[in-house]
């Protein structure tokens, strides 16, 4: 009986090469792993010995040859097979160990090109491979963590048939991750943007959570090992366990706080913001966001965009909140904070950028990502924006781009007033947002209102001049623009349009 | 100089190898392909010629040989492996041209077990990797579609290094996608639901849209190749090209509209519906869907989970929509929607389960899609539900689960009079749900109310009774749960609890 071990990490395969050689298995193994076993007293044969080739091109081919992967691939249950390999002296291969050159760990050490087209591994993908394949006579091995049942497993007897259709399963997932890295990596690092045709999106489980968005779904975190940092990698410094939705929501503010240069809280519920705003510092930032719709942000997603000290945190602790996420929280902060053992504090780390994937029945929709404020800056209107109004219409503006369609912002000094969120009608958003900041006493005379995509008609600016809207901002666009200005006109209201939509579905 | 062809479709081949042999190469291949060239009059070099080995266990071991790879894989800017290689006799192949054994093609035809492993690709896919590692001296060419592009550049004196970097690049996006879905689809076949740590989800670019969500960002469509059918398979009969939103909205819509055995009707707009109805026919579902909220049914998307005839086509083409969906169309009914010549008619064939994938940044959310309606029917109010309320609050429960949260519905009768959604505070969107439905002039009495997750207040349900809402569903689980309960029997209210949350974001 052969076992075939060709591992770049050693970890392990000494205890599995042992248990092989009691029950009679002779290792064949090359490079590396042979000199690693040898010293270890685990009798090897080289593979040249089987092959009768030398290993040549500085390790670039090895196994590729018909005396391994003959040894591999044959059906032991077709005599043609079985006669095939004994007249060519090909002795059969019952178990396949390999892991492969760590494209992916080298990648993050910015190797040069040259020295990184070295860890594309070839002979290894084509041993797991061929060896999957051969799934009903061989038993394949990528993962040092499965050493240790599959050793057993040999010793009571062999494993069982559905024990190596899932090695030979877990074999594939892995080559096909392998090339995803290969594949995405390369195409980054060559600046080829347009995809292909065909391709494969690689991801790394980091955690089976509590479930998915509701107790009956299953729910998974992944990585995507081709974007760096972001909410996936952020460190949950304490608190329960983050749920499906804490990450989703976590990630939306985290996102739209980061936006911000100036001091900034984003509080978020059900991935719409429910209460943003900018400030002197982030007690005030905070302050101000809260009391956009205290209500609403109880068990909210608190996002800041800088450091959360000590008396920030003792303002926070007295309200319940399910997550704080800030790019660093200081040691007297987490103390205060550690008073509520089961808040979430989330040291999100930023986040690069990548593919918006949707995903729709029967595949995906892929977009790239909404990172764009605005293309223009129009004044439409006789009357032009004060300072003071076009800072509060961009901040605004902003927002919009982080609420689920329609979305409509109110805003005065750097806060959010009032927020209409997911309606089918944009006049609705309008009226969600007025009625909520009337609900809680705001004046919203000198206020700004955004919209992220056009006003269809005057109704929702007639409605904005009678609670005292001052300026609004939206891309413009509509067959009724000259409509929509008029009643600004009429109103004494200030218009920008941006040229540029934000949908958010 | 060498080529290599080894390709299971034989289309066009022969002009490149045609192209090749009058440059001066040595085509090298085996099997079909050598037997295909040679009756084209092709001369060719068996590979069993170069490696001195035969092809075995029928045709499973052919290139896997070092004097193939090693004549790919040489560096010849490296002087080691030029004299290596010449002192084994081992030739630099210049140019690989190879395409797979079709899996995902029999995938579809439902083979055996046994027959369909025999169509997973050892050689083809080594040989793609070898050549794509080498880029800086070979040609990997895996699709027919460069055939012809690479061939003209061959007789102009040669591809450049970008050239050979994209045709690299093509080959790992390619190799990965086919180890993407041999994984998948082993999965799938042998009941392993359990996701592996690591993994490549698989996906088919067919259509560049006009933009993403929005113009400013650039947007695709693509197929899984696991999934059957789906609105990323459905026909477009007639009408302007779908848009991103069109498809996300199309598949919001259709996905509800098939959940329901009556004839039924959905409209949507930004993927939350704004009008929903069952009725004896499909016209009477699309006038009762529509008259919920006329206004936001304005350009929107219309779905329906039945044959759509020649009346029905009449009364939708004398409104604005922008998309029917319907499992199928009569021809009388296609003579008439083709008088509006931009309106996108869709035949939706139906869908199967998948994961449901969110982005966030740094990877992704993965979850099991939300296909249950409810695990409970509790009715936990002295008052028992009707059996026509019942119906209803079964009815207006279903939609939640297609309604960005915080989700209510109101209904009666197999429609729905109002519906809240998108907003952060639950209460908010009963007031949304019952302000809609009493502009539009529906009397709220005896009507049902239907909440996705659980009501935390009793404010929920004596805002409801001001109107005359009769009964309420909700999953329940609230702390204060007993308030609320109460709160029904006071008003005489009937309440029953699913347990069941449908979070949707």
């Amino acid at each position: 009986m052969r076992a075939i071990i060709s591992v770049y990490h050693k970890e392990g395969v000494e205890e599995l090469a042992s248990v092989l050689v009691n029950l009679g298995y002779e290792i064949v193994s090359s490079g590396g792993t042979a000199q690693y076993l040898r010293e270890r007293r685990i009798p090897v044969t080289e593979v040249f010995e089987i092959t009768g080739f030398p290993e040549i091109l500085g390790g670039r081919v090895k196994t590729l040859h018909p005396a391994i992967h003959g040894g591999i691939l044959l059906r032991d249950w077709k005599e043609e097979d079985v006669k095939e390999a004994k007249s060519l002296g090909i002795k059969p291969i019952q178990v396949v160990v390999v892991n492969l050159y760590p494209f992916e760990e080298k990648v993050k050490e910015n190797l040069e090109e040259e020295d990184l087209i070295e860890f594309i591994d070839i002979g290894g993908p084509t041993l797991l491979r061929a060896a999957a394949k051969n799934f009903r006579r061989v038993v394949v091995v990528c993962d040092p963590k499965d050493y240790s049942w599959v050793a057993s497993k040999l010793k009571e007897g062999g494993l069982s048939l559905e024990d190596r259709r899932w090695l030979a399963l877990k074999a594939f997932h892995y080559t096909a991750y392998y090339d995803g890295v290969i594949s995405q990596k390369l195409a980054d690092m060559w600046g080829v943007e347009e995809p292909f045709e065909v391709s494969a999106f690689p991801l790394r489980i980091v955690g089976r959570l509590r479930y998915g968005e509701n107790p009956h779904q299953r729910g998974y975190l992944a990585e995507n090992p081709l974007e760096d940092l972001g909410i996936v990698r952020a460190r949950v410094l304490q608190g329960k366990e983050m749920s499906f939705n804490n990450y989703l929501d976590a990630d939306s503010a985290f996102r739209l706080v980061s936006e911000f240069t100036k001091p900034a809280c984003v509080i978020v519920k059900h991935t719409n913001p429910c209460g943003v705003a900018v400030g002197n510092d982030l007690i005030s930032a905070f302050e101000k966001a809260l009391s956009t719709d205290p209500q609403s942000a109880f068990g909210g997603i608190v996002a800041f965009n800088d450091t959360v000290k000590e008396k920030l945190a003792e303002v926070l602790v007295e309200r319940f909140f399910e997550v704080i996420v800030a790019p660093e929280f200081d040691d007297a902060a987490i103390r205060v904070l550690a008073r509520k053992k089961n808040l979430r504090v989330v040291q999100a780390l930023g986040f690069g950028s990548w593919w918006d994937i949707k995903k729709i029945s029967g595949g995906f929709l892929l977009q790239e990502e909404d990172r764009t404020d605005y293309q223009d800056w129009q004044v439409v209107t006789t009357r032009k924006p004060s300072y003071r109004e076009e800072e509060d219409l961009k901040f605004a503006f902003k927002i919009c781009k982080y609420i689920k369609s329609n979305a409509v912002v109110i805003a005065k000094d750097g806060m959010t007033l009032g927020i209409g969120s997911g309606n089918v009608s944009r006049v609705d958003s309008v009226r969600c947002a007025i009625e909520r900041a009337l609900r809680y006493g705001f004046d919203l005379k000198g206020a700004v209102l955004a919209s992220e995509a056009f006003l269809p008609f005057r109704d929702n600016v007639d409605i904005a001049a009678q609670v005292g809207i001052i300026a609004i901002v939206q891309p413009g666009g509509s067959v009724r623009d000259r409509e929509v200005i008029e009643a600004c006109e009429e109103k004494g209201i200030s218009m920008v349009f941006t040229k540029t939509r934000h949908f958010r579905h």
